[in-house]
């Protein structure tokens, strides 16, 4: 009889291993398939960028203005859960965009990924934004044959999300702490913030921005352009 | 030869079944051990209650301000990847606290929980909070025995993320939009986001809340008193 919950199903402390064995076999098809995205892109001189994040941190208005901004050709694969939303709001600024929608599912994948490049067809020399699914957890684990990976925290989210995230904020290339114009209204410390960053990730550059107002991101644009 | 990569690794066009059938093994086995909380937890007359929102959203100062306010005796169950920050905090209002830590898991299943209730000991007749990780996505799938589910979103995440976490959202028993404090610096519209809302949860009572101010917390008691 099971110790703790007093019935004669012995299963549930049971099947850790077979999970585990089965991730890394997935993880391991996601990486090697990722890695073929990332010749094919570097051979045609495509850059790529893996935008993670909370939901609502504000990843779509940001590249609603980068898009616009930046100067070179870009194009945008967008994922959620549900609904075309976020490809409805970057096709009104005239750049290409595909959506992906997950359904149950919690992140973007190599898979999703390379059909949805292969329905954008970007430029050589262009610009490709990955916008995954709003979570600052399992995006962490799945290549996507980025260029680069772009983690944004909002201020309204707290100074310790670094710290409760490390696995996904450990990753990043570059952080920006985004909707820094609600700083006026809120109880957040950047200091503090920043070394709470520092525990995790401590030389990715950290720009704030207001993808808002605009604020901060000729840093962003230049970053991008590096 | 892959047609889509190029390779002859056919491995990553496959799996999908396999993993399934896992899926729906393990959430049986977590649903079956969830009921047997639900029952326990019943037969001592303790209420239980399952947090889920984003990360930042305000989760733990709705809870510091609930078991100060609610009149009722309380105790916490905090999910997080990292750290011991929101249990740190709620001790800190005399108020039992367990911290689990999920490591790379995005979410709390019915065996942690169990060991956290088992280590709580709850007072029969209390109310039990769990606090979920933060993510809009993957706790959805996991009963932990609660006798009640709180989506908790907030104004700064937009009035959208009802459609684009539909899987989460609707298995709310009572929506929370907090930080309504902070209406005046936002474009956000209530009748938008409810709109929204009723699209994927017809039902559920909303109660706009400012969780740092306490605006609209008299509703919260309420709900959880009736």
């Amino acid at each position: 009889m099971c110790a703790t919950c007093g019935c004669d199903d012995h299963s549930h402390e049971q099947g850790g291993g077979v999970v585990i064995d089965l991730e890394e076999r997935l993880l391991a098809r996601n990486d090697h398939l990722a890695g073929h995205i990332r010749d094919w892109l570097a051979s045609i001189g495509v850059r790529s960028y893996n935008l993670m994040s909370s939901p609502g941190s504000g990843k779509t208005t940001l590249l609603e203005r980068t898009v616009r901004e930046l100067g070179l050709p870009c194009s945008v694969i967008e994922g959620d859960q549900e609904t075309t939303f976020d490809a409805d709001r970057i096709q009104a600024t005239g750049v290409a965009a595909v959506q992906v929608n997950t359904g149950a599912g919690c992140h973007l994948d190599a898979v999703m990924v390379r059909k949805a490049l292969a329905s954008l067809d970007p430029a050589p020399g262009s610009v490709v934004f990955v916008e995954n699914v709003g979570n600052l957890v399992c995006p962490a684990l799945f290549d996507l044959g980025e260029t680069g990976r772009v983690v944004i925290l909002s201020v309204t989210e707290g100074e310790d999300k670094p710290l409760k995230y490390p696995h996904l904020v450990r990753t990043g290339d570059v952080v920006l702490l985004n909707k820094v114009d609600l700083l006026p209204y809120l109880d957040f410390s950047q200091d503090r913030f920043l070394r709470a960053l520092r525990q995790v990730n401590p030389h990715a550059p950290l720009l704030p921005v207001s993808a808002r107002t605009g604020e901060g991101l000729a840093d962003w644009y230049a970053w991008l352009s590096r």
